[in-house]
């Protein structure tokens, strides 16, 4: 029997599905970070296979069976592209592999049309434009040292430096300064130390340099906490959150591209103070007729694109299967 | 024949000066980077000894006649600190090394009084006041991810962000685009490449994403040179700058520290622009009375603390005779 593949690479985890011709999903299986970028090229392919696999014995399928698929991932089409392809194709997976954007395959998960918008903010950020099936235009997604507004490392970024600043009483005192402290495991004592500076202060920094600077994400959860319970200093970061991803947004929209607004990524589906302005500033652009979809991740979108390259017809039945038998897959 | 040496540890290089019990330099050696958390510690260490050692020769003496000294050090009093003291003791280094705050070193370079303030932006930024020959308070040096407002690496930070946010039509075309992608060595293609995104705009990310982060303190001269050329993109980054610096040293002044302010670091010494509004920051706060002197670096202070260390009374003449003596041999 001929299957496809799909797969969703993420920085945090890699999710890999076996799919039958009418769009059912036969085997799903989840595996740890795949992003080349953040894990290095090692770790991601093995990643990857060992998704794929799983998700092969899930399905009770051989790779033979898997005559084509779609990858998602971030830089898709960068230099570690055609390594990672070639690599996948050493190991055995010698169907057709394509890697597509992960920010299309987002897309994908939520629009069975080929025309429309995907905002997806979790540890980066970036939203493109979708005009027949390719994507149109991209705005940030720079990565965090050079953009990626409003995403994850942002939000966690700027709540240390509040919490800096607070210790150095150059800034408001904020509830985050106690909970970043405690998740690092640092006591509050504030008593001069190395170069006059309090000694939680000196040990939050000696902290934060040992991180690689993209798990400051794992900060921006207490951001939205403190936010909710009424801390100013959150309230301002999610604040400007919102808005830098409302620019971001708007910066791809065109009047002559209708379809969907697709959100995808942690900030967007668990705060939901974000989305409803990225919604709200949405609806303003485009009349309210235009639909927004809150999805997962790019996995279903994956399916439906290796459908799609193998010349199936995707069509609404097709579509609700995939994302039927993934929801009881999961 | 007793001699003291005095280490200046820099991010770039690495001065080491042999100095008599009169204050006079008898050698005076240059190596290469010596900071332990840009360099890594092995490097570090091999740049001080390389330095010392050259001094030593210069000077035509023996380690065993350098009974102690100061090494001025960012970071001193961190977790490397003591592991550096016992590898230079092991080296036959085998005087009374004293590892003290590179600010603290600078601020002596061009201060005899231990009271007053220093102001240091090169790669980094900071500010002290001293008070009693101790450092009393110090604002910013939080580095470049937490901090280091209006260092080398702030501006250059923001000089990439305006090229890459003006390559994607965000911002305002800059002439910061071509001198940095000409840096890089990438052509101003603008046509749609990866992602949507214009090629240029891509390679740049791709380039920017190889370097070490506090390597784009190398796009800051870039940034000084396009606002002395009226680019106004640069001029505001130019002018965040001063305003960043002015508002750290604030923080610093206390209305019962009288003393000068010593200014270091490249952003400071080559950039009139800035050290005149620090300068007249510092005025305003303090009265016209307070001097505002500019220093190369570290290694006079370095130097006076050695000797005061040694029990030596460092007098105005003692003070000269290091400066100078240091001058000839630059």
């Amino acid at each position: 029997m001929t299957f496809y593949l799909a797969v969703d690479v993420g920085g945090t985890s890699t999710r890999a599905a076996v799919i039958a011709p009418d769009g059912t999903v036969r085997g799903l299986a989840t595996a740890g970070s795949g992003n080349p970028t953040s894990s290095g090229p090692t770790i991601a392919l093995a990643s990857m296979l060992e998704a794929i696999r799983t998700a092969l014995t899930d399905a009770g399928a051989e790779a033979t069976e898997a005559t084509s698929g779609v990858i998602g991932i971030a830089g898709a089409g960068a230099e570690s592209g055609a390594w990672l392809l070639s690599e996948l194709s050493k190991a055995g997976l010698s169907g057709a592999l394509s890697l597509q954007p992960d920010l299309l395959t987002t897309f994908t998960s939520g629009s069975i049309g080929g025309d429309g918008y995907a905002l997806v903010a979790g540890t980066g950020a970036a939203a493109i434009r979708v005009r027949n099936d390719v994507i149109d235009a991209t705005c940030d997604g720079l990565g965090w040292l050079l953009g990626d507004s409003g995403s994850g490392f942002w939000i966690g970024h700027r709540a240390v430096r509040a919490a800096a600043d607070a210790l150095a009483h150059r800034a408001p005192e904020t509830g985050l300064v106690d909970t970043i402290l405690a998740a690092l495991g640092i006591a509050r004592d504030e008593t001069a130390g190395r170069y006059g500076r309090p000694n939680a202060l000196n040990e939050l920094l000696d902290a934060v340099y040992r991180m690689r600077p993209v798990e400051l994400a794992r900060f921006a959860p207490f951001v939205f906490d403190a936010a909710a319970d009424g801390d100013d200093t959150a309230a301002g970061i999610v604040d400007a959150a919102g808005a830098a991803l409302a620019s971001t947004l708007t910066a791809v929209v065109a009047a002559d591209v209708t379809g969907p607004l697709v959100l995808g990524g942690s900030v967007l589906s668990r705060q939901s103070a974000v989305a409803d302005r990225v919604a709200a500033t949405f609806h303003a652009l485009t009349g309210d007729g235009q639909r927004v979809i809150p999805v997962a991740d790019g996995i279903a979108g994956a399916a439906v694109l290796a459908l799609r390259r193998a010349g199936v017809d995707v069509d609404a039945d097709v579509f609700d299967r995939v994302h039927t038998s993934l929801a009881a897959r999961r």
